[in-house]
């Protein structure tokens, strides 16, 4: 473990997709890894790109992650999905688009399904963007799989979010207005050449304009084609605002330890959640119950037993 | 506590009374004063009075406990409401009524509180009849608060429910159905006396006929005018009846595995509720967070750290 995080601080991609496979299948040596890595990480600026399916987040990212790259920065795009383009699952020209963009050598792109993680795929994406962030890449793109509390939850491990709309979202704003609407930094109505755009345009500009500011940051609006590439510039010249905005007073300080706090809640809980289920498993609840029915325990030493041999 | 379990199992009041007194202050040494009395407990027939408040609850408990006691058993009446006359919470009429049958020495009468045991008043009060058994009660009559859940949950303790309705509850039934009135063995109406008794009565027999039996008990109705006596017979004849129809067959038993089931995981997940209170407690959660931001520690090992401490 000790080397492959001498190789993935090194920047070996091999090395970094070997490690994102032990967070996505929680390896029993993880921790020892994470730990190695963590000094290193914390220093990449968190995009998360959310939104419901089908509204482009992928292209988005990936017109993003070029820009990024254009930039000089190095670039690491994690997609929290199965179902996106950049695991393969999506449509041929789409796939071919990603192709090109990871063949890049200023990027590293990885999927990870979210499949039998309940409530873990929040923490498993943290941990794949600490290895993105310890290999050396400035910028993590975190797509996510535009399905709800798993968004919302995503949305809580990175520094930025970019909600994705379409003009056939119309329906969908009052849902998310309550939701993932609430944590976004940036809107991007994306397909904003397809009708219904300036209608839907106007209703979210007065949404977000009646919030107002947060902490001294707006939400922007900002309207794109991915197909042809119009208003990425403007998208991405948003989030270098909103990083700035981050980067002026106390405010990443403040975001971090938002995040450390929530990781250690999550990680606590997680824990005990584990061991509730490990001492209420079948096999050992029969187990008990039938001691303390043969009159061999009470249920005050029973119960105790069941949390102390778990 | 090996005295005041000595004192408890020579079916001494007072030791009884300070020993649930105990249970509802959560007192530490609980668990080996419980353990001691363990062995000679579940040996009551434990009866749930429930339905919504001023539906006469106390005044058919006091009823039936008188009963009892003609027909030779030790009694003990627990109130799981500091609203209950029980508790001196009432009515001056009805306080001297309980008192008279405070002052029967087969009676033993006890109420507890069931503030700040949020999730708790079940294992109280489950702990609470235990010491009555423990005492020597052939009998133990245990009235709710009427109030939702905490009904349910207190249900789930003792081996027969007599769900207590009034014409007045008319409303209520459609809300009852779905919960308490699910886990009724027998159902008061009592105050049959007022208009609306013979409709409703009516509407609850045929729901209960349409429920059917269930493992070989079908609910029995029971109209009742506590406050002249009417009915009680009827009722007490019906608890009986049940308590014959329980001990016939397995069915006892498995009714005491069930109860057993059910307390160990209430245990163990109130156990690991509170040492996850204990671990995000604000001040140790603050720690934390600070070694990790000051780079002392990495969240993983904080988060273990967290629960090791605890």
């Amino acid at each position: 473990m000790r080397d492959l995080a001498g190789r993935v601080l090194a920047g070996e991609i091999r090395a970094a997709a070997r490690a994102i496979s032990l967070i996505e299948r929680r390896d029993d040596n993880l921790a020892s890894l994470l730990s190695a890595l963590y000094p290193s990480t914390g220093g990449a600026f968190r995009i998360g790109i959310t939104g419901p399916p089908g509204a482009g987040k992928s292209t988005l990212a990936g017109c993003l992650a070029q820009r990024f790259v254009e930039a000089g920065r190095a670039v690491g795009v994690l997609a929290v999905d199965i179902a996106s383009p950049f695991s393969g699952g999506a449509l041929l020209g789409d796939r071919i688009r990603m192709q090109e963009l990871a063949s890049d050598p200023g990027v590293f792109i990885r999927s990870m399904g979210n499949e039998g993680q309940p409530g873990g795929v929040c923490s498993a994406a943290r941990d794949a963007v600490r290895v993105m962030e310890a290999m050396g890449k400035d910028v993590v793109l975190v797509e996510t799989a535009g399905v709800g509390q798993t968004d919302v939850d995503v949305a809580h491990c990175v520094d930025a979010v970019v909600l994705t709309l379409v003009p056939e979202s119309g329906d969908e704003v009052q849902l998310l207005k309550a939701g993932v609407m609430e944590i976004a930094d940036v809107v991007a109505l994306n397909k904003s050449d397809r009708p219904g755009a300036t209608g839907l345009a106007g209703e979210l500009r007065e949404t977000l304009h009646a919030r107002g500011e947060r902490d001294g940051w707006e939400t922007r609006l900002v309207r794109t084609v991915g197909s042809n590439g119009e208003g990425l510039e403007a998208l991405y010249q948003s989030l270098e605002a909103f990083s700035r905005h981050l980067k002026s007073g106390h405010r990443l300080a403040v975001l971090r330890e938002r995040q450390i706090r929530r990781e250690l809640r999550e990680r606590v809980e997680r824990r005990l959640a584990l061991r509730m289920n490990a001492a209420l498993a079948r096999e050992s609840l029969d187990r008990a119950v039938a001691r303390v029915r043969a009159g061999e325990d009470d249920p005050y030493n029973a119960a105790e037993r069941l949390l102390c041999e778990t």
